[in-house]
């Protein structure tokens, strides 16, 4: 069985010593996403163009918190980002909900992955949309958030099937 | 259509003034979760026994991130909060696929709700327990993220039904 | 002469003691402005019809910058900010130069006035413009950094005059 | 045997509930020290005259860690700290070693004690002393930290013997 | 005309990819001031023979935003910067009007320039001064805020007029 | 007598600038301790059983306070920490009092010590368990914090004789 590598030989945590790792140029892109009824998806579109829309303030905030991924998860180590990029996509339209898909892509120059910082981005980004537009329904329901592929670094390239 | 709330007359968003809104207790649970393999779920469960399990790092992640809602949601009013309880629940289990449920309840005596606060513990919560399984799978998905329930304040209390 | 209230008896900086103030509604308003060439502005403004404009994300800068006020200042007391607006005006339009004008409103209901969370606000909104467009001239300056106006408290009222 | 408060039902780690606790003043004072051969110390005392002595920025660093106390510790609660002050007095230069004694005093209109904002004060600041000094000697003993004393609050006065 | 780097193909903001530049040695000095009453610069003056003045409090400040400078930018990276210098200087003496010039220069070896180093470390020692000495007047008016010179880096030197 | 390197040539205080210093593997060991009661030390160590032991809390808080240390200390360089491991071990235990020890290791590839986060891990460790424990007893001190050894860098080895 693989072993959980954040555990010291107490068996207490640990931030995995990475000192010997090289620094190379590595990608990760995570995907998040948020339903909401008819008149949340209208209010948002319709604010769409206006100078202040909500998904522009949902975008600072999925940029801002990738650079704060290692002051929230505690294992997580200091990583210097080259540049995050958020999309953003309507999908699923049935029933009468609306989801908005949100792609979180991070890049580094680094001795590890930036796989949590682009998770964090796309769960910032849904939190904030969440919060933007709670005053008109607590409803909403933040989809699942999961890696859609990495690469550069030892352990290789992941890709997700089927998506 | 109910308007939303977080945006001035030039159409720019702002935090709203909730100088008026009268301080009171108030409460809000919300859930999240992360679906893995048997082979991370015996990794967690078997680390159960030891001092430093994943599940205690992510729940200290978790209350900690409530406390940072602020920071990382940009509309979000700074709130002392009075209380944070995670609790963990293991469900699902079909499909050699285990699902671990993440509840997280915040309380504050404040002008305004603590949804945000619970939801963005939850969340936190499930990316740590992502971040320390991360080496054995990196299929993992953090399940659907979204508030049980609410009261106290002016807007009266939600619960979600059919959880 | 009034003495300074940051100093304790050895004449070393402390936080003023503010426990016996009562918490009463405070607002202060602070202006800050940043002057372009005639392209800079051209490129704002021709962005201002798309959907992440330079002035949208400084707004929510600036906000996110009200809330960690006491965490840049060393003397500033830990507020509870009870909301936040910022607007822009476009003015001093001669010689090909162009000014834009930030003023940036704080509300509070606390022991304390908010003149540096507002005039931490409106600083941090003009930094991120420059920033953002920094990449076609890096000439470009920030204008005068004052209060505006601020009510409340056992101070008094202050109103600016000549603007 | 008293039972230790910061655990939940399933013996997991939880932010105590303080939502019923009144808002009363508190205050606490805690010590620590920092013990250096005579070089450090004559270097920390002649830079005295100048105008950005070491203990002067020490200072500084004290009162800004008491406000990120909660940052810090995972199960403190963030509280309006409403004051700080920090004071040095040289003592115990016995064999050629000198201890600078550091004392915090941090004050709050709250729902619970300000122990740990004390005694993270007095921490950082004998950090920070370390940290200007370690070029010249980097055999510096931080001394003893514990909190001198507390009053307000429900669990009443505490006041340490024999300092 | 240059286009702006900081949006994506949606029009969105985005933080933009530097990957692939060189890290090199580079240096940015950026300038702010503050203008006060004669009774405000006699009050810092005179303080300045005491071991806790309003500058060496500022100085600190200044030093500490420049590294915060990537958590209050949004597109602003995490830069690992190498050194930070600021200096003060009396100046403009007129009309019993006092302006104390600040010089804020900041080095590092990195992907980007520090450009937003400098002009925050300058604006935050401004507002700090504001802060210490508002007791005493709030008419305190902050000077312009730009960038001196800039070296290091693919885009080349900048260096301003006039100064 | 050997200068202190934290100040300019206005005698103000500056970070240090490490442009010029290779990027190397660094280590350091800090420690410190928390000596406390009988009823404190029973009540931890049959926590220790359970799954959210108070030792598990405060190496986590540790490990994310190592990663706080330049936001903390003013004049330290921002450093891409590359592992933190915490070690407990009980000892001096005479008189009914329970000395717990923290070892605190932290590894860098990076232009300058981390002695300072060391020493920030093994203090915010021990002020973690202070903070658990208050409640059953708030005379528990923190006892010596220093250095144990460090390795790499230009500056040579360290390591202190008689522990």
């Amino acid at each position: 069985m693989t072993d959980f590598t954040h555990f010291n030989e107490h068996g207490r945590a640990k931030m995995v010593d990475i000192s010997d790792k090289k620094e190379t140029a590595r990608k990760a892109i995570a995907r998040s996403s948020i339903q909401m009824k008819r008149i949340v998806y209208e209010n948002i579109t319709e604010q769409k163009n206006k100078k202040g829309d909500v998904l522009s303030v949902a975008q600072v905030a999925g940029i801002m918190a990738a650079k704060q991924t290692s002051t929230l998860i505690p294992m997580c180590h200091p990583i210097p980002i080259s540049g995050v990029d958020l999309s953003f996509e309507w999908a699923n339209t049935e029933n009468d909900t609306y989801e908005l898909m949100i792609n979180a892509e991070v890049k580094t120059v680094g001795s590890t992955g930036v796989e949590m910082e682009a998770l964090t981005a796309a769960s910032v980004t849904a939190l904030t949309v969440y919060d933007m537009c709670k005053a008109v329904d607590k409803g909403m329901i933040i989809g699942q958030t999961y890696l859609l592929e990495k690469s550069g670094g030892k352990s290789g390239n992941f890709k997700r099937e089927n998506n």
